[in-house]
């Protein structure tokens, strides 16, 4: 990287970056890209960072993987708009030592298959230097393909929906931290339980995935635009975000316990290191699945998409913004926890 | 910040940003902001990181300062493309320790007292946990005024132009780094000869100032859609500015090294530190001025701008992309140096 510079690398970007969409009037290279609007004329905007030892750690991120699940993320914020993604921007910090070129170059790599899966257009960036961690820094510009949906739409009696398992992403990154990794069948330093069979070891393999590389639902996005009133991509732990969903829309919500569909991952990874999977579902974040509010059947949206699972969890409800937990035993509890960046308590 | 918590954050963040444009459909809260397109269909997009420790120390950039230049380092970009700013996503990277809520506040304050002076609306962004240091990550975007100006334009013949005067920024950073300060008279560790007087003092003033909180050209950058035929901004000094204008224009140019305009903070400092004012001028980065080739007399055009130099400083010729320097002596080098983030030799 000392040898090809700044510019050389920048020139090595804008030449993997083939994709040239039609309305990218330019892409890499000047002082901003030239977007031509969508027919549409609404654009949606989000911005998401990844940063080296919060959100990912080397050791166990392939720089591929990286790329991807940076692009994946923020398409994921446009799915929860129920809208298409265009046009990416994509800032990357590069620490003084540690990274190669060639790590460099796959993380660019797998941010290009995953716009290609989208067809999303990288159209520009900024490459600096970073004092310490990587920084992996995506905006993505799209447009709504029907009504945007908000947060903020959800009224008293409509059902409060996910798609997908839970608890997925938070298993998969335990697994990592206690030794587990994609390439690798079982962490040595760790006894391998009888009750282990091919299909815990395959959900324990599938949690890692969510973790490193989150699937955004897009297709089930778009299908939910005009049947879900209220609607948000789960980054911070169900608990958390159905409160968010409560707060914007000014009403409550009731989840039940026993309705929230736990990835398989979390079963398993839960009782081999000694956590509730229900915790996991709740609380876990980066899952990237849908939640939202409807007041009619959403199946019917959501018919074509074969294979993804969409559970009602609770219901909304008339009163001050705030979330219950209905337990199996019918107690009621307070719907707290979930991830927050800075809160220390 | 702990007993705030990332969303309570976010909230006295979105409290802050009051402004609302006509267009921003949808701001900060949602998991995109909605924008409407401007009359004109193109839009323009462009993204620029600050990160500590590599574009600056906390110890003298003020967080209010920090929030304008994360800000004004973007519409620079938006006016070298001859456009208008309108919106404006915020990336917020935040170390576990050693910055107090009050600072980040003073660097979204910042930002948006810069944004309300460029007609920029916040719509939304992304705050998170650090590892290390601070990283402000700005998108901005905007729409051409007129044909957007791209750096592959010029043509040989075409004058070469700059706006402004160079070598403030790298002589400020230099003041900084030997212990001047904002605030501060003179550091008490440093001789002050005699030839230091008034003028001289609010000389190194201006280089610091030029470089804590720059002055994008955007008036400029506007009135030249038109006018100039190839157009960049100045972040990696003159001389690497100018191979990428005719690297991209596919044609040399020729800088005649006594018409490059110095800031008088590079003649002070450049003295006070033993450094060559031509060379802080040429080498030095962030001087946020337009670099720009026209055909035609640009005066005209700037004729508006009360206050702002405006320089010839070399011209465009056929041959193969490069650039060289005529020395007063008459003697003809390249033109080589400028920043690169990662060029280690």
């Amino acid at each position: 990287l000392a040898a090809l510079g700044e510019f050389g690398l920048i020139a090595r970007i804008r030449a993997r970056v083939a994709r040239r969409s039609a309305g990218a009037v330019l892409g890499i290279g000047d002082d901003a890209a030239i977007l031509s609007a969508p027919q549409d004329s609404r654009w949606l905007a989000t911005t998401d960072m990844l940063l080296e030892g919060v959100h990912f750690q080397r050791c166990w991120e392939s720089p591929r993987a990286l790329g991807r699940k940076a692009l994946a993320v923020n398409v994921s914020d446009i799915a929860a708009m129920g809208g298409r993604p265009l046009y990416a921007l994509l800032g990357l910090g590069i620490p003084p030592s540690g990274v190669s070129l060639l790590e460099l170059e796959a993380v660019v790599e797998g941010l290009e298959e995953e716009a290609e899966r989208w067809g999303v257009t990288i159209v520009g960036g900024d490459t600096c230097g970073s004092a310490s961690g990587l920084v992996v820094s995506v905006t993505l510009l799209g447009t709504p393909v029907g009504p945007p949906i908000l947060r903020s739409g959800a009224r008293p009696g409509e059902g409060l929906w996910v798609t997908g398992l839970l608890g997925g992403s938070a298993a998969g990154l335990l697994a990592l931290e206690r030794g587990f990794r994609p390439d690798r069948p079982w962490p040595v330093d760790l006894p391998r339980p009888a009750w282990i069979g091919v299909s815990e070891l395959a959900a324990i393999r599938s949690a890692i995935d969510a973790h490193l590389t989150p699937e955004p639902r897009l297709a089930a996005g778009q299908a939910l635009a005009g049947y879900a009133s209220a609607m948000l991509d789960l980054s911070d732990g169900v608990a958390s975000d159905v409160r968010h969903l409560c707060m914007e829309s000014g009403i409550r919500a009731r989840v039940w316990a026993d309705r929230v569909p736990i990835h398989p991952g979390a079963e398993v990874l839960g009782r081999l290191l000694g956590r509730t999977p229900l915790e996991l579902a709740l609380q876990g974040g980066e899952d990237y699945e849908l939640l939202f509010a409807a007041g009619t059947d959403p199946l019917p949206a959501l018919a074509g998409l074969a294979g993804l699972p969409v559970s009602r969890i609770g219901e909304m409800q008339a009163g001050a913004p705030g979330a219950e937990l209905v337990h199996p035993d019918g107690r009621v509890g307070s719907l707290s926890g979930g991830f927050d960046h800075f809160r220390s308590d």
